[in-house]
């Protein structure tokens, strides 16, 4: 497998509008997943806003995707600061929010979505919706000018393909149908996130306010051979589609999805590194079923039995790398990937288990 | 006619995508105007640029529509900024934009350009683009945080058609053929006018740094009975497919198109009255042919005859008006309107100016 020379920030958006595959409708997993971690957040925009108190209060998301979580970040915010506004006996700010995503994001659904939004907030609250397109491993707002920046489920993503140094990424599964994570994510990979998450925090360190604060949340990956990976899996349904002759082997030697799950120890490292720029006042990993349950959840009753749980996984994963794949591979085929990867979910479902890393920093004045 | 009870702002758009009947690609005439009045934005950006020298200049463009116009406001000023910058021995600033119009404007394809659009920055330009969504006769930005405002054919769109008072619109033309501009303008029109360019003013006020400047150009009306308006022809051509049964009386009865053409008399009035908000540094107007051109090149040689020059001129009136008549007759009668709009149009050709409105304003600190 080789590089395939083509920056992150061409390709890759949530599948847009409204339709049956697309991320709007297929993203309540996200939403399961924020609302586990909202307690952070709540502590960390807390922290930021009676430390600094800003009468105009800035907030930027950074890979807001589309669909209702994007607006849902929005009001989760405004709740927060409503509230302890009351217990501190203080006026409510004015809320700017930037809504950032790369170029090809559908903002138009959120903003057609806009008035019926600004209807169900109070009536005293100034709230000023803005979108801001572009990569966020870069400059994206003026210097010093945001209080309190949100990420989440976006920097897992690369910028780019990383040049495979002389590595071989080994796909398919062993004897025993493991899907190594090594083997999906080599070397040049980590260096690359290592490089992409750097860049992130100082850009962020840049546009913070002194002791603005940072809310980040992600997939990583755990460190054994049972972890299996989303592009783990479906490289190995593409693998099969090459044996069956539905994809030219070459074909898919030079196709990389551009992402990297990182262990906590990792991030860990990298942030130590940056220990100048940011104290770290959260770094955890919270266990996230691929579909959107808590471990302790995994009796729910949302389904009714394994096919019913691995095609929702599939829809969910579906509606974040169709994207990509059809980029590369064409529409003709994204029917039959799907349902191979489908049956592969089902196959490895107990073990279909992510770490979402969560951390919480404030910038250092 | 009575009120259709409905704001524009939930109908009102342009013609998005990049399609043959799309904005984009219908703007040429806006781009001309905006030639024209060039040195009239020089003139304010310039003023405002000296006397605050910012480090980091905050425009806002409202009701930016989409297509090539809308970069091309951005760059035109970055292109002032960047030669007074060298001609004062100063550093040129960061500039944040904001391109702002209703909920229903196609960003989508403003974004997907963007990329293209900043590789032909100059290298050591910071241009930071975002979205602000929403109607300008409103807040859409905090207090005191944007230096320079400009908005180009959008001023002359109401905020909402305007409860008639016991008035009659009549359509169709006289004995002469002509279309009265009085008799598509009822003074309930002007009265609402009225209102939202005060609300306007008074909301950019709020909004603009000490010192902030503004250009708006828009469209106006000449006081006589030979001038004929845009809404006035759509009518008449409406009114005819009436007389023909294709469309039912009562249904053309309560539809309404919410601009209003002012005088520049009209303008100046209420520039006065709001004189406390602001210093006016132009009030003019420039005569403005349907096809785009001043009335010293009529005889350009862009158009082959009369009826190439009515379809450019269709095309581009098609692309602003399409959506607001698709919303209330539905897609079916859209190519018979503007097939008997473009008839109209060979037919009144000479008439077809319009008063091109140009302010130049600075907020008084």
């Amino acid at each position: 497998m080789t590089a395939m020379a083509m920056p992150t920030v061409q390709v890759l958006h949530m599948s847009g509008g409204l339709g049956e595959k697309s991320f709007a409708n297929n993203s309540s997993t996200a939403k399961k997943a924020m609302m586990r971690v909202k307690p952070i957040l709540e502590e960390g925009v807390n922290k930021m806003y009676c430390t600094n108190l800003p009468t105009i209060m800035k907030v930027a998301d950074l890979g807001c995707s589309c669909g209702p979580n994007t607006l849902l970040l929005v009001s989760n915010i405004i709740d927060i600061v409503h509230e302890t506004s009351l217990r501190l006996n203080v006026e409510t700010p004015t809320f700017q929010f930037f809504l950032n995503d790369l170029f090809g994001n559908d903002f138009n659904s959120t903003f057609k979505s806009l008035p019926e939004f600004y209807r169900t907030l109070k009536q005293d609250t100034t709230c000023l919706i803005n979108a801001t397109p572009g990569t966020f491993y870069g400059t994206l707002f003026p210097a010093n000018s945001i209080h309190f920046f949100h990420s989440s489920f976006s920097l897992h993503w690369l910028s780019q393909v990383p040049n495979l140094l002389g590595e071989e990424v080994k796909i398919g599964d062993d004897d025993k149908g493991n899907v190594h994570a090594t083997s999906i994510f080599p070397p040049s990979y980590a260096k690359q996130f290592k490089q992409d998450f750097k860049q992130f925090l100082r850009s962020r360190y840049m546009e913070l306010v002194p002791e603005g604060g940072m809310h980040l949340t992600f997939l990583g990956r755990y460190d054994t051979s049972e972890y299996i990976s989303m592009p783990g899996l479906i490289l190995v349904a593409l693998n099969d589609m090459v044996s069956e002759n539905l994809i030219e082997e070459e074909k898919l030697e030079h196709f990389n999805v551009p992402t990297y799950f990182a262990t906590l120890e990792e991030v860990r490292e990298i942030l130590k590194e940056e220990g100048s720029f940011f104290s770290v006042e959260r770094l955890e990993s919270v266990k996230l079923s691929w579909d959107g349950s808590s471990l302790d959840e995994e009796g729910d009753k949302r389904f009714k039995d394994e096919n019913e749980r691995a095609e929702f996984i599939t829809r969910n994963k579906r509606s974040v790398f169709e994207p990509i794949c059809k980029a590369y591979f064409g529409e003709g085929i994204m029917d039959e990937l799907f349902l191979r990867f489908k049956n592969k979910v089902i196959q490895f479902l107990p073990k279909l288990v992510d770490p979402l890393l969560v951390i919480s920093l404030t910038k250092i004045a």
